[in-house]
């Protein structure tokens, strides 16, 4: 069987340009994500994709989400969970950053692509709007998105994506999920990939366990056109990774991950940190993605200085104990053992 | 690659001896759950069983959880739950039957295996303790029993078990965690099989999502010894599956099947009727396994003489769409075309 295209997933707030040129240049299609950067940093870092990968394939990644509204009392519920750790670290209510969290794609974004031309655009959380979605293509650009469900890979069918990622149960970081928030409804790979390779006709990467030669091996013999490996990219030189994330992941810590909403708002699959813990993975009263965002970002800004990972996102698949550490190149050489 | 063995999985209350024979006559592993039979219930199945399946290898699986205690607290918690129930379907809480709700693997049930000589017993919910399994060993029986995390696997390997069965997050039917209760820690059969594989070294099956040929030969891939098959023997018609079973897993509905503790206190995946939507799933008052199944049964019987399933159990895993149905030996045909 011929070699299987190895996508390293777009892992936002834990690698820039940097892993991603050190992918391409080592035969994989690197990833960019664009959802943590304003505009100035998304050119920066599209800047040196083109002058490290040009004539290579890569992937811009954009979330999709709805930016959500809340009501004063949502936000009153969050503000009762969070009371006792922002006194924890002399932090008050006033001090939560506001704003939108994530940035959607948008018209910005759109201008962006439509400057640097880029290989391969995908989005997570559902695709933007048709017209957007359009101007996309019209670029020249192929777009890809995630499913979790039979029913969002043909719904990605019908707008006319290039590739479906079918992103199982045992994905690390945030579950693309977009049709409905119903995590009962998320399938593990061994019967996610089978079922969306029988429901469509387009090309399906599959995401979710895949951390090794092994299961890449796996992958490919049940039929997936591609693999996208995130966790086993995490441990890369060339992430930007923090320091505390790398030990969890190597350690026996990550042999258990948890799918929490609290740190983001939206279902995310990590190592579990104590704000995880301490609320119970999942908790009704967390706002909704992205907004949580901000006031756990700024929990783990001042948890950070007293080297504490009280907030911080370790995000990490259900696989991650069979990664291993090295430059980008040396996980992707040790990808592609088989 | 040689062909892999094909183990039926034991369905306690959808199935008795005639699918085990007709499995084993079509050339699989057919299994008979005792755990909701009586003694004597037990002795007729396995007569049945020497008189049809002598020579050949069949499987009778036993539940090994500890009876749980619980206090009056508890069981009025439950109440509040069912008196809603009870009032709607003309039943009063003394018309609950008392009991053990199922029996665990006990003295009775060895005697039965001393007099019976079975080349297979399985256990759900760990291990019988140290001396009524090697009680059980001394039978001359191979012991199997089921693991759902890595943990669990390397705990059966030291107790002496014969062969593993990794149950993946994707199988139907009661999870046979038993090291913790807790949900988090379950993994999909793509991460479970590998990570299992690595860490013990007897045979390992491999349950969980694997419903026709192509999950069967996935399996293979990726190294399991032989898979064990549910959900897809569910709809032989030598299974006890009731006509509302067989039409749901026949149906859309089939496409989402959730983990509930709502009908007999444990963990399983099936297909939601009424009860479990009412209670979201799971519900932190269900009296915990099997108790909870005593008044469950109750209203199960009520209400479907009232043709419905409210209460109904309609165990189904993630492949469930998967299935065809069928003769138990067309079923196997259709799993070995690989």
């Amino acid at each position: 069987m011929a070699k299987i295209r190895i996508i390293q997933a777009p892992m936002a707030g834990a690698q820039d340009a940097e892993l991603t040129i050190a992918v391409c240049k080592a035969g994989g299609i690197g990833s960019l994500p664009a959802a943590m950067l304003s505009i100035e940093q998304l050119s920066q870092e599209l800047e040196k994709l083109q002058a490290h990968c040009a004539g290579q394939i890569y992937n811009v990644n954009f979330f999709a989400h709805k930016a959500p509204t809340i009501n004063e009392e949502q936000y009153e519920r969050w503000l009762n969970l969070l009371r006792p750790y922002l006194r924890e670290f002399d932090l008050s209510e006033q001090d939560i950053p506001q704003g939108e969290g994530r940035r959607p794609f948008d018209e910005a974004s759109l201008a962006i692509l439509e400057k640097f031309r880029v290989p391969i655009v995908s989005f997570h959380f559902g695709l933007p709007d048709d017209k957007l979605l359009a101007a996309v293509k019209a670029t020249g650009a192929q777009v890809w998105s995630s499913a979790t469900t039979v029913e969002e890979a043909l719904y990605l069918e019908y707008k006319g994506v290039d590739a479906i990622i079918a992103q199982g149960f045992e994905a690390g970081g945030h579950r693309g999920m977009f049709l409905n928030k119903d995590l009962t409804q998320q399938v593990g790979t061994f019967a996610l990939l089978p079922n969306i390779l029988k429901a469509v006709n387009c090309p399906v990467i599959t995401a979710g366990g895949i951390s090794d030669a092994t299961t890449v091996s796996y992958a490919k013999q049940m039929g997936a056109s591609a693999v996208q490996v995130g966790t086993a990219f995490l441990l890369a030189d060339e992430a930007k990774t923090t320091v505390e994330h790398r030990k969890a992941l190597q350690s026996a810590e990550a042999q258990h991950t948890v799918i929490t909403n609290v740190l983001s708002g939206g279902y995310a699959r990590g190592i579990a940190n104590r704000f995880v813990k301490d609320l119970g993975g999942i908790h009704s009263d967390a706002l909704p993605f992205p907004l949580a965002s901000l006031a756990v970002g700024m929990l783990n800004v001042a948890a950070s200085k007293q080297d504490r990972t009280d907030f911080r996102s370790m995000w990490a698949g259900q696989n991650a104990l069979l990664a291993k550490p090295g430059t980008a190149a040396d996980i992707m050489t040790a990808l592609c053992l088989d």
